[in-house]
């Protein structure tokens, strides 16, 4: 995955927002990965380090490795490992359809918002593989656009979120990955392939994930692809204010918005 | 709520599909609602009784009293809970806007897939609020059609499932009201409102639900619009042929189908 093909970017905004994501979601996405002291693990795509500080806190015995194909990200990374105080974590630029790593290197592999980039999910999910030792862990999660609902429901909102699933696609990604999780990683060649769908559900009664995650992850992503929307011309700037202006405003004291992610397991 | 308004008619197969949604969902929806011994319970909307039966089974000691507007359905719930051994439910025929019970005659009130059909339903939540004694609970179960994820995902299939949702509007009803719990429960004057969603996720490590929701719960009920359907041209025969043929599709081997209930639960 060439840098310039993350849809999202790499701005400050979008780096505020991956952390504030991993923050607000913590519990609901990484609360059952554990990973024992002196288990070997393979972050696979770390990007600037958001999920490595969450997966290495939860596991401040095991050895990881986490990998990005973006120095400038990994150095981010680095930083936030390093600002966290976390010591067992190694970083090493690598390509994941190219690992250096010699087979059953590792006892675990833990992907987070990868594979919904990649044109290839199921040849990643390949090379991984023999990665593994017999017996060991493969951990994935990922969202599914289309699982977005809100209310109150408008049309405009609706596009916005469609056109993130175009833009993403036109890069060679796929955002409606979560629900097809079971079938890539059965067809990788894992066993026990176990699906747990995590739905963040928020309303007015829930004023973190109001702020956390309605407007400071999942709406500030959609804006982060404003310019690029009108610039195609897949809405004109009318239509696009009344979509984010609608988003928002499921922010609002009667308003609901729900996302669900995808978390899967599976053995080698 | 008149009786030819209720979308899914009145058929031995809907009779039958009912069955089946209550018997693959009970775990997931109910297995949080256990009244205790001597609580004065109503269920609004019994229907043909198939989650009365569940309701009754987990509460054992309760004292229910199960209204719903259609004298056919009625006599088809009692016939249920007799067969079942269940002796602590009454059944009274009685229109949910004009309840015929004295204030503060309840503990509990329990509706599930009630609100749906009704095209008022905050007026009926507050026409049910003063029956409950102070402090008191209301839980509500609802499904929402637009939270419907399947892969492989298909656009006939997506067209046939927003045909569920026109008709059911067109009939006064709303199939999206799921995510509206929140305002709808608040705006009626209830509090602690919270919601828990509930997603049945299916593949095919879970055949029981491949078989009992997937097909027999979910695409048998689409089906059940089919003539309609194609009576008001909304779609046309090939168009709703390849549809139905998808939506069965996801319950293949490499198949997923996903849908998303939600439970309210609140206080008087």
């Amino acid at each position: 995955m060439a840098e310039h093909t993350y849809v999202h970017g790499y701005s400050t905004r979008e780096s505020e927002r991956l952390s504030d994501q991993a923050e607000t979601l913590t519990d609901l996405l990484h609360h059952d990965t554990r990973y024992p002291a002196g288990s070997r693990v393979l972050e696979a795509g770390c990007g600037i380090g958001a999920q490595t500080v969450i997966l290495a806190g939860n596991s401040p015995g095991a050895i990881i490795t986490s990998i990005d194909i973006s120095e400038e990200s990994l150095r981010k990374a680095e930083q936030s490992v390093r600002q966290a105080g976390i010591t067992n974590v190694t970083f090493r630029q690598a390509d994941i359809f190219h690992l250096p790593f010699p087979p059953a290197s590792f006892d675990h592999i833990f992907l987070c918002f990868v594979l919904e980039h990649l044109a290839d999910p199921e040849q990643a999910l390949g090379r991984l593989r023999p990665l593994l030792k017999e017996g060991g862990t493969i951990t994935v999660i990922e969202g599914d656009h289309g699982s977005t609902l809100f209310h109150p429901d408008n049309a405009f909102a609706r596009k916005a979120v469609q056109c993130l699933v175009t833009l993403q696609r036109q890069m060679g990604g796929n955002s409606l990955i979560g629900r097809e999780l079971y079938p890539l990683i059965s067809y990788a060649g894992f066993r026990d392939v176990h699906i747990s769908p995590r739905m963040v559900y928020v309303d007015s009664s829930r004023p973190a994930l109001v702020e956390g995650f309605t407007k400071l992850t999942f709406t500030a992503m959609v804006e982060g692809i404003g310019a690029t929307v009108l610039e195609k011309g897949l809405m004109t700037r009318e239509e696009w204010d009344r979509g984010i202006a609608a988003l928002y405003r499921t922010a609002e004291e009667d308003g609901v918005f729900c996302y669900t992610f995808f978390k899967a397991t599976a053995r080698k």
